[in-house]
């Protein structure tokens, strides 16, 4: 059977903001210091998804998505939403494509903005994930070895045992740091990494029993795909899909999901103090990017978009000097960095989101 | 007798980087958000040095001193040295200049970078400090009623008694934390502000017998003000001079001395954290000049000199974003600014400072 790779690069990022931008989200962006995170993850697929990789972007990315891939990537397999409608609708919209255009196969739904230091042990959980998929038609996620009790992601409890392969027995959202620590200690969770490996064919399966809705839009896709028509239709019918995670309204839902946990030095880049999971820090602790001149200064990360930054005295902050804006936070708040967002909307700022 | 102002201007203010620069120093910026500080010194001199005012500043800053001058001062009012030689030489050169072609007279001369804020204080405290310059030809100083036990500044030990106007005991460098504050509980110190008020002709006499090295080099520099030949021997005699404070040279030798203790609302406006004494700050105890966005900040001084700057979750900082270069620094290090400005000097990045 056929193997796709399905990027999902929509996202926005606000909280890596003013790194990132309304036109330059977090996955167009080169935080590594190697290369952008969905030429990294475009990268990371290819040894799997062996038929070829699409990538799921919006509209407004285009051009940034373009000038970043730089070809690796067929023009023709970037599906560009009019309008994000979160990720059941994105998956969705990818299957009935691909459906039409290459028949059945495996989809390896990967996001574009995880993080992933063990690339041979990504490779090996994928292709398991993918062999699963196929051989059992099921639903086939991986799963991350937590390595702290982390409240800010998702959890998935499995099934007891010994092989690579295990049946799914609940998805946990964000515990607390007490459920966590449990979690952690039980050994019986993993991260929700957000990445599904599944047919085409059975992805549609499942939407069209808990998303009848969004079922009927995907049809009318899909009758369009391949057409002249089906850019226009494309375009009517995506403002009118109901917005949910795949997550919420097709795999809690489900029975006979199987998870792959497996130990990816992984990690979300949710918010700028992730820089300090991807890049290399000096003797301070500092991750320096730029022209820096740090003075007793230490675990402070400093990106500087052009003119030299000195500090002198502090400690773990977030500073990001970007030509039109400026952005000094402590690490503690990261995750508030999409409050400044908010605010600097609401004041009409728009020039600078 | 006349009475004129001298406002010494010469120096460069490196704990005041990024915002003072070696061609716009400190007394040149509108720290208060109503005028530069070398004309609100003009200003508060004027009601009492009745016949004019000079300034003595250095050759770099010619320029930038015009521009912010505006004209309240005379061209010819303004001394301006080859070379920074402290304040012995500046105050001998103004000293004969003014003797030379004015006569003889009280000169007042104080810092142009002091902060003061009971401006009818000020003038009471050096109206009576030119009469007893003139009546009693001795050096009068103003002392500032310490009201915390800074070890930031020079102590002045005073005479007990009841009179306006004291006979100084000792003048102190500065001291640390325990003595600091044994001084201030005393009620017999205050702090050196570095205003003195002298004749001309005393000033000469003193360095004649204190820093007769200095003296034979202002006798050749009195020669030739109001000839052709100014200029040149300025120039050339001027490198030559020892480079010594007037406190240290004249003063801490000099006996019949008096100070006139006095409550300014003064600062010495010594480093950036010192925006906190001339502005007003917000409800957060924040101090912001231009465009900011501060959440969850709290005590932090903000100033931009054109973008906005966004911060979260931060306390106790300064940040200064100039369109060439950004400092973030605590409040706690504001005095080791001058050392990064050392090591952009070591490091060759002259066009920063």
């Amino acid at each position: 059977m056929k193997v796709f790779g399905v990027v999902m690069a929509g996202g926005s990022g606000t909280r890596f903001w003013p790194l990132s931008r309304k036109f330059r989200p977090k996955q167009l962006l080169n935080l590594t210091g190697k290369d952008a995170m969905i030429n990294e993850a475009v990268a990371r697929l290819k040894p799997v998804a062996k038929d070829g990789i699409y990538i799921v972007s919006s509209k407004s990315q285009r051009e940034g998505l373009l000038s970043v891939l730089k070809g690796c990537v067929p023009e023709e397999h970037i599906l560009l939403e009019p309008v994000a409608r979160n990720t059941a609708a994105c998956i969705g919209y990818a299957a009935v494509k691909i459906l039409k255009e290459e028949g059945d196969g495996v989809l390896v739904v990967i996001p574009s903005d995880s993080y992933i230091k063990n690339t041979e042990a990504f490779m090996r959980a994928l292709s398991l994930a993918a062999e699963t998929a196929e051989e059992k038609d099921a639903i086939v996620t991986i799963g991350i070895k937590p390595t702290f009790p982390a409240t800010g992601y998702g959890y998935i409890r499995f099934e007891e045992g010994e092989e690579p392969v295990r049946r799914v027995l609940q998805f946990v959202e964000k515990p607390d740091l007490p459920h966590a620590q449990a979690y952690l200690e039980s050994g019986q969770f993993v991260w929700n990494s957000g990445m599904f490996i599944w047919k085409a064919s059975l992805i549609l399966k499942k939407i069209e029993k808990y998303l009848p809705e969004l079922y009927q839009y995907l049809m009318r896709l899909k009758d369009a795909v391949g057409t002249e028509r089906e850019y226009e239709v494309l375009e009517s019918v995506y403002p009118e899909m109901p917005s949910i995670s795949v997550d919420y309204g097709v795999l809690e839902k489900s029975d006979g999901i199987y998870v792959v946990p497996a130990d990816l030095g992984w990690s979300d880049v949710g918010s700028l103090d992730m820089l300090e999971a991807v890049r290399t820090t000096d003797a301070d602790g500092n991750i320096t990017v730029g022209e820096t001149y740090p003075l007793d200064t230490h675990h402070t990360i400093i990106y500087t978009g052009g003119k030299p930054v000195c500090t002198v005295g502090v400690d773990d902050l977030i500073i990001v000097d970007m030509p039109d804006v400026l952005l000094v936070c402590s690490k503690e708040h990261a995750q508030d960095v999409k409050k400044i967002v908010d605010e600097l909307r609401a004041k009409g700022k728009e020039e600078l989101l």
